[in-house]
């Protein structure tokens, strides 16, 4: 006799365990997760029955045993369709990824520029999830779960967005917005965090249970991973690393505050200078101006130059500072754009290691990953699977038992 | 039959149980720890025994149950003896409690301001604490731990201290220098943990899983709890904040590195510049210098004003940059001395709550506690209780069992 709640914890368990290990015989999931084979035989038989595994031929037939059926089990496929979705400056990004967290397809769909009221952004979003999924014939009510990474001040635990470049409003619930405007159950949290959450589910976190992710696009993120969690802090929304100041009473930043990191390395920070001394032409794209002085400041022309080394020096100061505060074993910089090599510059992390206080141990790791935008839906979809995987825990039938 | 590893687990349990609660009755033991009523017997006879615990009569008589011995348990003052020590910039100071950790005597020894050597130092510990010892008619080998506190960098669990302000070596194992010196098991930490470990086990923190102690002194030290643990970092001495920049190459700090938080707002910094501007008088000891300047900015000198306003500027500056890095719900701002009132001034603590990110939620509480070397050194004291428990629960007899 299997309780309820018994039930639902083994349901949840072996889920997981399935998930983690792809393909795996009853047997090991027994061995593993230390449930009796008996109640493996159960409540796999309940899964296979809801359609959330499947089994498959064993493929390492040397291993097999006489007289038992080779199969495994595994994730079926098309139990749930997930969506991964990362709002950029001036572009949607969006993965569709089967229960599996296999791709089946992806979109980037541009974004006017500039902040966007919460309703436009909800639509903007819940029009490019529709088209992402007509591209392999479904739509919006196929899908289990979206996940959603936007730059800013995000509490995940709410759904709230206290704060981001990509809104006009702020302290909105941004969750319920999109959740009602889809009818599909919406994950929100800070697109950092979910780059730190790629990281360790299938990037170079994979190893470690502590780490922090900083992400350089426009502005400046982080994600804080302790004890192989997302470190949040107490608001929920911890962890800031582009607003932390490096100057006094210093350069204003988009926050309306003075003296943030991103004052000084964020892509609008090297233009307002480069504007104020005419070097550039403003009259192109802003990533065009970007090139230009980045190009200029590689073939030596002074004013450039010092326009950029600045910020690779506020960069180098503000990681020194990570570095004291929570003296990581590994710092991975993550970024999409190749423009942003002037702060992956050895000279600005060993101005970094110089920085930092001086003990006779290596300072931390530092590791550069540069991926594009789908990979940080990568991470959101990731991130939405998780809460999927839970509720299909949870969806024990009242008949059974 | 209980077997070793089960009777020292057991030990330990009951040990800790016993000290938590002050006074317990044996029943109490055994729902608290899940232990049986018999192995708690049989365990709790052991620890009377070995003396490390003592009967008491019930002080709650209306609590008594027909028919039992209304006794209760607890720890057996006189057990053994633990020091806990403070070296300060100008003094070591200590406290000797007992196994209760209830405060037995105390002493204030004075050092030679600056740094010293690593034997020089450890003399003077081991006289001072011999000193100690003498108050009540003990010496050294009657103590069975000592705990010390340092200001720098101290990974507490290898014991080696790589930078303090009160040694002119580095990367030393003191811990191990200061056990052999004085023959008792010595055990380090800097001292603003332990400053934090006192707030968390009876100070402010008692009831806070996750808060940050700063503590100013002649300079900034800071202890983090996570989790109700103590937060060390992947090389065993993080939370460094007194050396986090502030400002990119600014001021000399004692560390020899530019623009650390100390070189604003520790005394030196403050005093350096005050004599270059031959605004105070140099022929008098610091103290009475640090009196004079805060004296007359108080009083509005325009000088004065501007070096002290500028410390409370980049504390603030400091502060903010902590919480949004770590978004604690608890600052705690610790020191001894009056003298630093100008750091937690309330324009001070504005300042601070104005350059953290503005979301729709309370800011941190910041709580202000002033207290002596004595609790600093009874934090030390808490400290060496520990492992002393530890040790003592460890001390199964080979012939029982």
């Amino acid at each position: 006799m299997v309780f309820g709640h018994q039930r639902e914890q083994g349901r949840r368990v072996l889920l997981r365990a399935i998930e983690r290990n792809g393909r795996i015989p009853r047997i090991d999931l027994s061995n593993i997760t230390g449930i009796s084979r008996a109640t493996v035989t159960t409540i796999t038989a309940d899964l296979l029955r809801d359609g959330l595994i499947a089994e498959v031929p064993r493929e390492d037939s040397t291993d097999a045993r006489r007289g038992r059926p080779r199969v495994d089990l595994k994730l079926a496929g098309d139990a749930h369709l997930v969506a991964g979705i990362k709002v950029s400056g001036a572009s949607i990004s969006l993965i569709l990824v089967n229960f599996e967290g296999i791709e089946l397809t992806a979109l980037e769909v541009p974004l006017p520029k500039g902040p966007a009221g919460t309703d436009a952004l909800a639509d903007s979003i819940a029009q490019a999830t529709q088209a992402l999924a007509a591209q392999v014939g479904k739509s919006l009510s196929d899908l289990s779960g979206v996940g959603v990474g936007l730059a800013g001040i995000v509490d995940a635990q709410n759904g709230t967005v206290y704060w981001s470049p990509s809104l006009t409003d702020r302290n909105v619930n941004f969750r319920d917005v999109l959740s009602l405007r889809m009818g599909v159950p919406a994950f929100l949290d800070n697109d950092a965090n979910l780059v730190a959450m790629a990281e360790k589910t299938f990037g170079l976190g994979r190893d470690h249970s502590d780490f922090i992710v900083v992400t350089i696009e426009s502005g400046v993120g982080m994600g804080i991973v302790l004890n192989n969690q997302i470190y949040r802090g107490t608001r929920g929304c911890g962890a800031e690393f582009g607003h932390t100041k490096v100057q006094l009473a210093g350069a204003l930043c988009r926050c309306g505050q003075r003296g943030c990191l991103e004052a000084y390395v964020a892509d609008y920070a090297l233009l307002r200078e480069a504007a104020s001394v005419g070097s550039i032409d403003v009259t192109q794209p802003a990533s065009g101006q970007v090139k230009q002085l980045l190009a200029a400041a590689k073939a030596g022309e002074p004013t450039a130059r010092t326009i950029v080394e600045r910020a690779g020096h506020m960069f180098a100061l503000g990681l020194a500072n990570l570095v004291n505060v929570f003296d990581p074993e590994l710092i991975i910089l993550a970024g999409e754009q190749m423009q942003f090599d002037h702060l992956y510059a050895e000279e600005v992390l060993a101005e970094m290691r110089k920085s930092i206080v001086q003990i006779d141990k290596s300072p931390p790791e530092v590791v550069i990953h540069k991926w594009g935008n789908a990979m940080w839906a990568q991470g959101a979809a990731a991130y939405a699977l998780d809460f999927v995987y839970e509720m299909a825990s949870k969806d024990v039938r009242e008949d059974v038992g």
